[in-house]
């Protein structure tokens, strides 16, 4: 893996499945790859207004701080939470955004998946577009294989609902693995800020 | 509420339940009694070794450290958690164990209630000892209403399982609600200390 602690950061609404996804990631990563893990979430005047984030911390020694302060990869599956958590990635840091429904992105350094739409016309669910999002994520931090985070993923799933959230996982592994992270520009900085 | 900073361990072993009995318990008091919360857990050797354990941290003011440093209250769901945490259990915190798994019990400032008994005889299923001990400990920390925890409850509860969660979490608020706290000595300190 990586070394160091290495910061995601899952951003979206109340219903969208995100701490499941974190927990998901947690425990791909700390119990079954044997990472030192942080996962938290908390709940203030934003989780009352139907917003919902969780941090993830990995790193390949035990974690002192157990917050997010700066992501290195950001994913927001919704406009408002890539309004309001945008501005603390990493100046190399890496935004993943639910294209179906974030129109306006505001880097060049993104990778835009329709999490939503591939769950709701793909695999028929719109609610397992948090594991779609989460098999892409998986892919892009370059820490989790794609096996653990399935069996995570299965230790997790309500019964009966395996098959389903396994399959989503693939399409978003799938999607991302297509992507070249060489071929992004380097750094989030906009166009605008560097004049 | 309480003032100022209430923080909750929750311990066990890796099936039973720790982290989503944390998530309910979180989601209760930050979603719908609004409060400040914090709730985490971190993955590393114990983990990996089966052990779980789960922090919630509830305040009525932003709460600046996230992690549980000296819990107020602690409950442990199998010997070997108790034996690990019970060391850094605040001087007037209260410890809340599974009587059907904890039988070394440290202090007398303790609610031994059987959880584990209690779902396998009273509800049939063992799996909702976790529901049982939420109940106890919403009651015995004094800050959320049973009635967030039930609605909390029915948010998380896969579908087709809300009835016998409910049941299982009722069980135990009724459990907590026939202790009298006040006949309980007011520290933790063992007799062996005091002499």
């Amino acid at each position: 893996m990586k070394q160091g602690r290495y910061e995601i950061c899952l951003s979206g609404s109340g219903g969208q499945g995100i701490i499941l996804a974190a927990l998901v990631l947690a425990e791909a990563a700390g119990i079954l790859e044997g990472m030192e893990v942080c996962q938290s979430q908390s709940y203030g005047p934003e989780a009352r207004g139907g917003a919902s984030k969780a941090d993830v911390i990995i790193s390949d020694e035990p974690i002192d701080y157990p917050k997010v302060l700066q992501p290195d990869l950001l994913l927001s599956m919704n406009q408002e939470a890539c309004d309001t958590y945008f501005q603390y990635l990493k100046p190399e840091g890496l935004l993943v955004v639910d294209s179906s429904l974030v129109h306006q992105i505001p880097t060049n350094r993104v990778v835009a998946i329709p999490f939503t739409q591939i769950a709701r016309k793909d695999l028929g669910k719109e609610g397992v577009a948090n594991m779609v999002a989460l098999g892409a994520v998986g892919v892009l931090s370059q820490i989790i294989s794609p096996q653990s985070l399935e069996d995570a993923l299965i230790r997790r799933a309500p019964k009966g609902s395996e098959d389903i959230n396994r399959r989503a996982l693939h399409a978003g592994i799938k999607e991302a693995q297509a992507i070249n992270l060489k071929e992004l520009p380097p750094f989030i900085t906009s166009e605008e800020e560097e004049l």
